[in-house]
């Protein structure tokens, strides 16, 4: 996975190139920010995605300029961030965040076979709610011609991660300066039913499960 | 802050230009992803940011290929993303995210009088970590000669903002479908201290505020 530009110039301990530690980042994570260039700009969008064998599927609107951009043949780079914890160091040099990042880079190719199709949107349903896919209605023919499917081959990228504690300058150790990490913790809260719920649907298993 | 390219194409409603809302996003949150282009083709960064008045300062190495480039006068796309909500519609379709999120254009401009330099870390520091500036120690010169700082102002872009529950298709409503938001909520955990933490040293009030 390692090419002049996926390789990591600062700190490259941090960063890694194994298949194994970039799908388990992109599998724990469902947002990713997608950069592309129109007319030699950058854009920057965040979306949704899922990971299934080496593709990173990607889904949207059949007029995202995004998706257009990107069928067109435009590159793009692919970025997942994952925020663990805030590092309190002693200096304000050496504080940082604990992290597990992907950045991947590459050309996508649309999903136009409808069944092909089917999946690429099942695999980033099931990457934002597992479990949902089961649940809730599938796309209409009308509403699969009005989304766009994607992939992308996991194939130049890098992941970059860093663990563990506050790494302070040697004499820093004697200040009176606390030090530590704080967790960052994302998780669900207390689903809220739809207003117009029909009466004695319960909360379904993709829901109760999480 | 509207352009042709920061004007929402899609789903127009959910698009906002006041400097307001976009403040008020910015200050909600430290993380951004940051797009930019070398030899024509895209790269996308996750960095901290932080914001005063109206602009948006970044830092990082002196060494940092994104921050070069960026001083260097290239084009950068700043897109800041909060996930509120999963919103579960009837419909693979109709299910979405509730978000907040905002997108700025622009080029960056360093930092070099010493006092704007130490003041756009400030800022920085105080987004990721409120009161941290105060309690840990400041950089020395060497770790300034080591740090670029870049603002961007906050003049080309949007906010983009969507909130409430699932909006299904008329027939849909008469499924035997559960619907609804699952709140998506990110806190913090228990601080664990520096294991080479000087005894007697209290948990500060940065941490113990949070």
């Amino acid at each position: 996975m390692k090419s002049t530009r996926s390789k990591l110039n600062r700190i490259p301990s941090r960063g890694h190139y194994d298949p194994e530690t970039i799908h388990a980042i992109l599998d724990n994570n469902y947002m990713c920010h997608v950069a592309f260039v129109i007319d030699g700009k950058p854009y920057c969008i965040p979306t949704a995605y899922g990971r299934k064998g080496n593709f990173i599927y990607l889904h949207g609107s059949a007029k995202s300029q995004m998706l257009q951009t990107l069928v067109d043949g435009g590159e793009a780079c692919i970025t997942v961030m994952q925020v663990d914890a805030i590092v309190l160091a002693r200096s304000l040099f050496h504080s940082s965040m604990n992290y597990h990042s992907v950045v991947l880079f590459g050309t996508g190719e649309e999903m136009t076979d409808p069944a092909e199709k089917m999946e690429g949107l099942r695999v980033v349903s099931e990457s934002m709610w597992n479990g949902r896919w089961d649940e809730a209605r599938h796309p209409t023919e009308n509403e699969m011609r009005a989304t766009k499917v994607l992939r992308f081959p996991i194939s130049e990228g890098s992941a970059k991660i860093r663990t563990g504690g506050a790494k302070d300058e040697k004499e820093d150790y004697a200040l009176d300066i606390w030090a530590g990490i704080i967790p960052v913790i994302t998780t669900y809260g207390e689903p809220v039913a739809d207003e117009l719920l029909k009466p004695g649907i319960e909360v379904p298993a993709s829901v109760s499960g999480k």
